[in-house]
């Protein structure tokens, strides 16, 4: 196992987080900027970087790997993305050196699903730190958000995964359609009984592009309150999602994200009869680290 | 038969167009104008018709029938939902006048579906129309849109219909979405071969919310033209639209819309091998002249 300090740091689409671990993994300080690769000019990522972290970057033995949005054509660096099934040999096999020994770029991953490709960069991350957390080797793991990720785990490799646009389709109904004319302007508290009717008539099949309306007709004949439509839309979308999987009665996934996410997520499955475990966001730097140890054996 | 002339109108979201029809329901002159509901300031319905079509309604025996989006909550004047199954006969008996006997405003419909209300206004109106034009009691109809409408029709009354959201869902995903950096500004004319790759991924099952990604793997690996994007998603939300229907090989529908939609419906529908007969916007003045036929019977 690696003795040296660890900084671990997720560069996504929109922020910037950062953790300095010590050499058993565990977590000194943490640091969240909203510097995501979108804010970021063409060559401009070093001096983000060292704005940042640099008082961390100074000590002589530190380690940072980057995961996340950083690797891609807009990023930092490009890091190619690496073939599925996909473990941390491969992936630790395959990181982009910035400077070496010292500073890398995470691969993302990439497979193939009824001959269209899917990629990821960032959550393969998450999933083989959760893989560390819960200590299993096979698993069906799912992390939701504005691309959503199923990600198919055996003998502790990612088999294949797949991605649903479902936080962005929500974002995008919530804001830019004619539903944002019937919906309250801010969210506001879940509500229950409304996300879950949304989740059943989204499991009865069909399409999100039928569901979505009845957003709108429900709200036009009073059959529900103003302030349970962002919620019956939330299980419209999430119930969608779920729609599409191939997923026996008793069937059990790992959730990975946020609480208020996870939890929906949960209650949603439920109506499929599929049980969870949720898993923070802990698992990502977890699975920095344990990538770490892979590259710098003890 | 009427021996009146009738100005026919369709005040729509957008738009706002009307034509003088003789008493043979044959146009002769036809208008069009950006005023949609939604450029009309509460009140001002009166005067813009006045500036519209003054012109035409001076003449002492017009009548006037308008449909669409006037008859909403945001229109002229609420002209209520008139519930399925309904004729020709329901809705007439159920007109708003604004001025008694010469200027009148046509109900939309509703019905249920799952027990979620659907709603249209001004769709029924081309539905009949085709039905006139073709002589036809029984059909399943579709009209592609931003709001596409699918209406079955037995014994020449509306006995059904559902909503699709999919022209919407394609200028939310074109203008709004992560797909909009990958696609080009302009649209171009089709690429038949992409949009069948986009209907054929469609069709084959699963949910727009992951098959949207597509657009942006393909671009990413190369194995699409950016030129060919645009038609691909167009294939996507039309194929997906196509795969929620529950239909039969050798199915056959009617398509009522403009040429280009229209086409592209006929090409997605194939390959379920459903078959077509096109109707154009002649149905909607059509529909109005048959509806003032029964309201004014010789």
């Amino acid at each position: 196992m690696s003795v040296r300090k660890q900084l671990a740091v997720d560069w996504g689409t929109s922020s910037l987080r950062g953790a300095l671990l010590d050499p058993q993994g565990r977590v000194l300080e943490e640091r969240t900027f909203a510097r995501g690769i979108l804010t970021v000019p063409p060559g401009g990522f070093p001096a983000v970087f060292e704005t940042c972290f640099g008082d961390w970057t100074k000590a002589e033995d530190i380690l940072c790997l980057i995961a996340g949005m950083a690797g891609s054509q807009q990023g930092w660096m490009q890091a190619p993305y690496c073939p599925c099934p996909a473990g941390f040999d491969e992936i630790a096999s395959q990181l982009t050196w910035i400077q070496p020994g010292r500073i890398a770029i995470v691969p993302g991953l990439r497979c193939e699903n009824n001959g269209m490709p899917d990629v990821m960069r960032g959550e393969e991350i998450q999933v083989f730190g959760a893989l560390q957390l819960l200590a299993i080797q096979d698993a069906l793991l799912v992390l939701p958000g504005t691309h959503s990720k199923w990600v198919n785990v055996q003998a502790g490799a990612i088999r294949n995964f797949s991605t649903f646009m479902t936080g962005e389709f929500y974002a995008l109904l919530r804001q830019h359609s004619i539903l944002a004319r019937t919906l309250p302007e801010s969210d506001g508290a879940i509500d229950q009984d409304a996300f879950d009717q949304g989740v059943a008539l989204a499991l009865g099949g069909g399409s999100l592009l039928q569901t979505a309306f009845s957003v709108r007709t429900l709200s036009l004949f009073d059959r529900m309150s103003s302030t349970g439509l962002p919620s019956y839309l939330s299980g419209l979308v999430i119930g969608e999602e779920i729609r599409a999987q191939q997923l026996a009665a008793g069937t059990s996934v790992i959730l990975i994200g946020s609480d208020a996410l996870t939890q929906r997520y949960e209650r949603a499955l439920a109506q499929r009869a599929v049980t969870v475990q949720r898993v923070g966001a802990e698992a990502n730097w977890r699975g920095l680290w344990a990538l770490a140890q892979t590259i710098h054996p003890a």
